[in-house]
């Protein structure tokens, strides 16, 4: 007998009917024996509604009365599984983030989960019954609800996983876990069957959307077994765990790609210690996330710096770079909407050398220039044009081996020996 | 500077644009010196969308999760005037009913409140803000969440006034205040400054639906004073609270009717001691509300039984009349729904002889047939033939000199020297 916490998001709990599905699902996992903990998000359309309701009576809601609003998108979901679960003749029982004792820092929109307290949760499994809780919400230790901002859910789902001491959590999604590539990018992209944390939060921060980044972190934290797989059957999915050695095999794990930043340079600033320090000061200050940055070698005294942030971000990051234009005496600066950055994450490739410059010769064959690099110990990044985003990422996907019927990898010599899945 | 809770139910937050007209209501109110708490239910189509909801997954679902399910549409409502008065530029907190302390029974669907904590509400009005509560909402001493069933928010409200000692607790409503009866039905009826706790709670029990029994109950055990007003002006309503010597001057307070009400008579029972009991033990085994009772002189050593109930719990009445019926080897049963209850409230009365008299005789002038009589000291109700019964109260409301243009009660000399308004 195991214990499981599976999550849902609001497309599988869109609908009444998606609603019993999964009842139906919680009730066949919990008839295997295992104890079976839920933890769902709002219904697909509800957030979208109340976030309308808040605009049409106050354009700039507090985020205490945000938090207020939204965490009653999920209170109705958990009542409703409770009550299909019911239906089917089972027992469950549902508990809000606060009721659960999850509790979270006081930053409304976006709080941390500090702790979750398992033991109301295991005493209503101890008497048989499935458990239902609502993700994104906690409460402050002083009683205030919050809200835990973007992947909320997953991260719930994760926190309780760990609060609760269960062997997995499941977390159910459109698709049918970690691939290679985008498939809609990448027809040959695969599968991949397990993961490592590091490789996973990599791939997560640098493009791939099936898992968001804080869930994944709290996991690799608390030592949490996840199970990314489809809401929509049973197959097997994608485990994400500590690395080992059956994973470190492979070099690469996927090929990303984004094209939700830009990139923007500042012109002509002197080349003088500071300098660089006082423009990220500033785009911080104008709360710019800031993603890759270069700076050019200097010529006669000035230089260029480029980095990209999200375009979301974009509004602020214009109104700094104009400050920052004139305060530093700089000549002008300029925005590249039409950038995307792509990267290749692996944990084998700490040890395998000649991955970037396999990477940069295979762009380079396939007539695609690179605008910006950047590098961790088991990922590297290159800014290119949006145009040619999908010829990169199929090209580098083949030239490290990762195309669906490859069965070894076809790493170059300098790349050292490799080996597909 | 007083202290001021202010109900709003669900067709004045109904939608956004209403919302705000509350927020500017308490803005205002507030702005006299007052410090300001609003007690608000679920926006009007709400809850109605919630049940139907929970239809859709489950036939019968477990009250623990309906009330976990409907206690989101009061929280959707504060979050929303919360916002709507901070984009007025003042500043307002929201609390659920189990944020702010207000402790119930575990009774799901029909809690009862045991406490109301008003340290919260008081620290967050002690810090200039307009507090905004949940009405129909609380917390089992253990963490449940349960609402309080109908007409939980006028409760709510008053259960807040007594917690935080509010100097009034204004109810405001889609009517000017309490009549003398319905002005539908009597064009002629007034408005009433003010009327005792006793007086209110016969009004309500008999008929007058401005204001629910629970929250007159709560008021005068708590000694809360209750103005009961309309949420379109500004005009003064109706003070409810202690009796004193102003209002015991009328001898009438109201004319009220209820045609919710059917009559059901077993026929030919054995007149033994304990039919009645088994009667109405059988009545109260199906859960069925009995009013009004009468039991006819015995001929034979047989009786007819005949009792008034909800004409929503009929179902349930007519199985159980029929298993008595079996039971005592009665005749038969019958249901009458065609009836009406017609009642005379005042705390006047108690020291005015003559008033049922002069009560009975004005029906009959009118042409009305009386069929069932039941008393208390404050009240006197028939029940009679429903399509009679604007003519009956019209004629009450004339006779006892409660019309419009009254200056002085019209009371009969055998019916004690009486005062109008």
């Amino acid at each position: 007998m195991a214990r499981v916490v599976q999550k849902y998001g609001g497309t599988s709990v869109g609908t009444p009917d998606r609603i019993r599905a999964v009842a139906r699902r919680l009730i066949a996992r919990k008839a295997l024996g295992d104890d079976v903990v839920a933890v769902v998000s709002a219904m697909g359309h509800v957030t979208d509604e109340l976030v309308e309701l808040a605009s049409a009576v106050c354009t700039d809601p507090p985020d205490r009365e945000m938090d207020m609003l939204l965490s009653t998108g999920e209170q109705v979901s958990i009542a409703l599984l409770a009550m299909a679960i019911h239906a089917e003749g089972e027992d469950a029982v549902s508990f809000t983030g606060p009721q659960v004792g999850i509790v979270t820092d006081p930053v409304h929109g976006k709080a941390k989960i500090q702790e979750v307290r398992g033991d109301r949760i295991l005493e209503a499994l101890g008497q048989g019954r499935i458990v239902i809780v609502a993700g994104f919400q906690g409460v402050t230790p002083d009683g205030q609800i919050t809200t835990l901002g973007r992947g909320g859910s997953d991260t719930t789902a994760v926190a309780v996983a760990a609060g609760i001491d269960a062997a997995v959590c499941e977390i159910y999604t459109d698709v049918d876990g970690v691939y290679t590539a985008d498939p809609r990018l990448v027809p040959a992209a695969r599968k991949l069957d397990a993961i490592g944390y590091e490789a996973m939060l990599e791939m997560a921060a640098s493009g791939a959307g099936v898992l968001q980044l804080r869930s994944v972190e709290f996991a690799r934290n608390h030592g949490v077994v996840i199970h990314c797989r489809s809401s929509f059957n049973d197959s097997p999915g994608t485990i994400v765990r500590e690395a080992d050695a059956t994973m470190e095999q492979a070099i690469i794990s996927g090929v990303t790609h984004d094209t939700s930043e830009a990139k923007l340079t500042i012109r002509d600033v002197p080349d003088r210690p500071g300098v660089a320090a006082l423009v990220f000061t500033r785009m911080a200050e104008a709360n710019v996330n800031v993603d890759m940055i270069i700076q050019n070698v200097s010529e006669d005294g000035r230089t260029d710096i480029s980095f990209t942030a999200p375009k979301t971000d974009l509004v602020r990051a214009r109104k700094a770079a104009q400050d920052v234009v004139t305060e530093l005496e700089a000549r002008t600066w300029s925005v590249d909407e039409g950038v995307a950055k792509i990267s290749l994450v692996g944990a084998g490739m700490k040890t395998h050398p000649g991955v970037a410059a396999q990477m940069f010769s295979t762009l380079a064959d396939a007539g695609v220039n690179i605008d910006m690099i950047s590098t961790s110990s088991i990922r590297i990044s290159c800014v290119i044009e949006a145009e040619k985003v999908g010829t990169a990422v199929r090209a580098l996907h083949t030239s490290f081996g990762l195309d669906d019927d490859a069965v070894t990898a076809e790493v170059s010599p300098g790349a050292g020996e490799g080996a597909g899945k």
